[in-house]
């Protein structure tokens, strides 16, 4: 029978209820990776439960309550007591965070909060170990989603600032009182811990300069629209003479920076460093389930051996043929009946055209197509016919399309 | 005296020497970290040192030598002697990793390798540690620059693949022989471990089929440009009913999918698993010093109390007045004399316009311009003289532009 790892839970809202559900779901998995199987051995909410109880039976508390007291005096102690510790409370490590973090040095314990910053984007854990050893010279980072989803929804003609507001609080985006995601207080906040890990400098709430995207008018989406720029709530620390900067506010991108094809509700971060040049993080910005997912990766490493790569399971079977949307490109003669005879053969194997082209004239005539998701050995069946048609002029010729089934 | 911690360096060419030049570089900055001050003590090349010898006064083995043998047999040894191992030899785990793996497991050591796959991309920290508690259901990634830099060059009109092939070399993003770069085998290497880390199934070199860029020619890339769809060299690792392919092929790609925008000799990856729906990292591919870089991120997480803050530093100062680029839009009356005037105070404040438009007639002439950058402090003392012109129908608005200064 293997060991067990508990974890005390702080909070059971949104994020914590996700989390003990995706606790239970993965626990066989995180007891593959670790060797420990996790149990959720003790619950506090605002109605229910003892936090001494609930500390006595753990080996790790999570953090989820929110808020500044009693979040701070409970996680100190947690860690005076000798819990590790995993947090996603952005507004308690921006104003406690160094008392926080001595204290976790000085009892040998750990204390991670991937989940406080960047929704599902690992900066955190990129700024504190992949680029320990690199000298950071800025983060740029787009760090609150609900007004990146607003901006994103405003760069369509003629939706206003109120209306994208309204549609992101229709889908949950943003809060009944968004005041905090559209005044640049929350992407602050995230910005002055990101500038803390990389500099190693402290870093209090009130040096960062914020503002907000509540000014922006649709004229102004629509001359950057002329100018093809992208208007972002862009958060930087970078330094400057020997010195540092910490700031939020609009910015417009010109198509090129890394951060401009950033849409809808996501994050993303770009750190730069003379060694690496820059890396860029994105994914969706936090939700319920993407926070669990960032708290249980915390907890996983405070459970693992660091870096062990866990033994293999059952060996999968391997898939040989997969589906794939093709691009066809045929050099063809220039007579009728050509496109009939194409289309025929690739109803034979059930392949469905999505678009296609006639080009050129005479000896240069081609047929260009693009066609629906197919087995790909029904489409290579294709091909082979096509190829041996008579009016081919040379071999044709197939790639792969992938479409964008993104969010 | 801080203690100190002993690195032995296997292989000294262009990965090896750039990472004992940022070793010893950054060496106080890795003592702050960790609190031990690492230093090189022993270095194995073809020409001279024996691995007993490094092997013995080493804590741990950087194996930047490449091949197949010996690298195997030295870090199979250096693990049996309890030593960990930072490796960026991708050919070596995609051949040998399950031996490797169970080694280091065995010996309770550790066994990185963030610089075998993705360049500067921590893609493999991403996938051991932020999703260790995650089902992921596919990677898709481009992670050979060399073709995603040929690629990139063959999407401007008129540029053949030989002609992009030579830039390439030209610049050293190719070697004299890139077989390996162009027909997809070095990318397969890298999704075979990519495919082992993420669903923990073994991966072998041969399930993996690849199909490389060489047979794609300049009639493709206009097809592509008229389609709006971008060609890159994609890697995919994906569950299907249960089972798994791992597969590379060029492919088209919409332009909202998250690796249409990687351009150049990037790197970038996307994961997918339902909690997260996906994150995706992107940065330079592997020179001698993005390398080296994350070779000692490597070394640092081996040195280092797991996930440990480190206490600040010297407080920097904070630097209040900084340079941007500006968008600036006035409502203006319609009459002569008005640019001249708005050019002369920016004049003044030593701003330079960019771009100006001037837009409708009446009661609706507007004056957007773009300048370059400028001091802020500059910049908002002109908008106050702006603001005092007599001709000026509302206050002017001005919103932060950041320009492409990337690569």
């Amino acid at each position: 029978m293997p060991g067990t790892f508990r974890v005390g839970l702080l909070g059971h809202g949104t994020v914590g209820s996700a989390f003990a559900d995706l606790l239970r779901e993965r626990a066989e998995h995180v007891e593959h990776v670790t060797g420990l199987r996790p149990e959720l051995t003790g619950v506090l909410t605002r109605s229910r439960g003892s936090f001494d109880d609930v500390l006595e039976n753990a080996d790790l508390l999570v953090e989820v309550m929110g808020g500044l007291e009693p979040a701070r005096e409970h996680v100190l102690r947690a860690m005076r007591s000798g819990r590790h510790v995993v947090t996603a409370n952005k507004q308690l490590l921006a104003r406690f965070g160094e008392e926080l973090w001595d204290c976790a040095r000085a009892n040998g314990v750990q204390l991670r909060f991937e989940a406080a910053v960047g929704g599902v984007v690992p900066v955190i854990r990129v700024l504190q170990e992949s680029l320990a050893g690199a000298h950071v010279e800025r983060v740029t980072g787009i760090v609150n989603g609900t007004s990146n989803f607003i901006l994103t929804e405003m760069a369509r003609e003629g939706v206003s600032y109120a209306d994208a507001l309204g549609e992101a609080q229709r889908l949950g985006y943003a809060e009944a009182d968004p005041s905090e995601d559209v005044n640049g207080a929350d992407a602050a906040a995230k910005m002055a811990i990101l500038a803390r890990l990389a500099f190693d400098t402290p870093v209090a709430l009130d040096d960062v300069r914020f503002e907000g995207i509540d000014h922006i008018t649709g004229d102004d989406m629509e001359y950057a629209r002329e100018l093809g720029l992208g208007l972002k709530l862009i958060g930087t620390a970078e330094r400057i003479d020997g010195g540092l900067n910490v700031r939020v506010h609009p910015a417009f991108l010109y198509a090129g920076h890394p951060l401009a094809s950033v849409a809808g509700a996501f994050n993303a971060v770009t750190v730069e460093s003379p060694a690496i040049t820059e890396v860029t993080l994105s994914g969706p910005g936090a939700g319920g389930a993407q926070t669990a997912s960032a708290v249980l990766g915390d907890v996983i490493s405070a459970m693992i051996p660091p870096a062990q790569t866990p033994p293999t399971r059952e060996r999968l079977p391997f898939v040989e043929d997969v589906e794939s949307a093709f691009y066809l490109h045929m050099e063809v003669a220039d007579r009728p009946g050509v496109l009939a005879q194409v289309a025929q053969v690739l109803g034979i194997q059930g392949i469905s055209v999505k678009s296609v082209v006639q080009k050129g004239l005479g000896e240069n005539a081609r047929l260009v197509m693009v066609v629906h998701p197919v087995l790909e050995s029904r489409f290579y069946a294709a091909l082979e016919m096509i190829a041996a048609l008579d009016f081919m002029r040379s071999r044709p010729r197939a790639i792969r399309v992938i479409e964008a089934e993104y969010v």
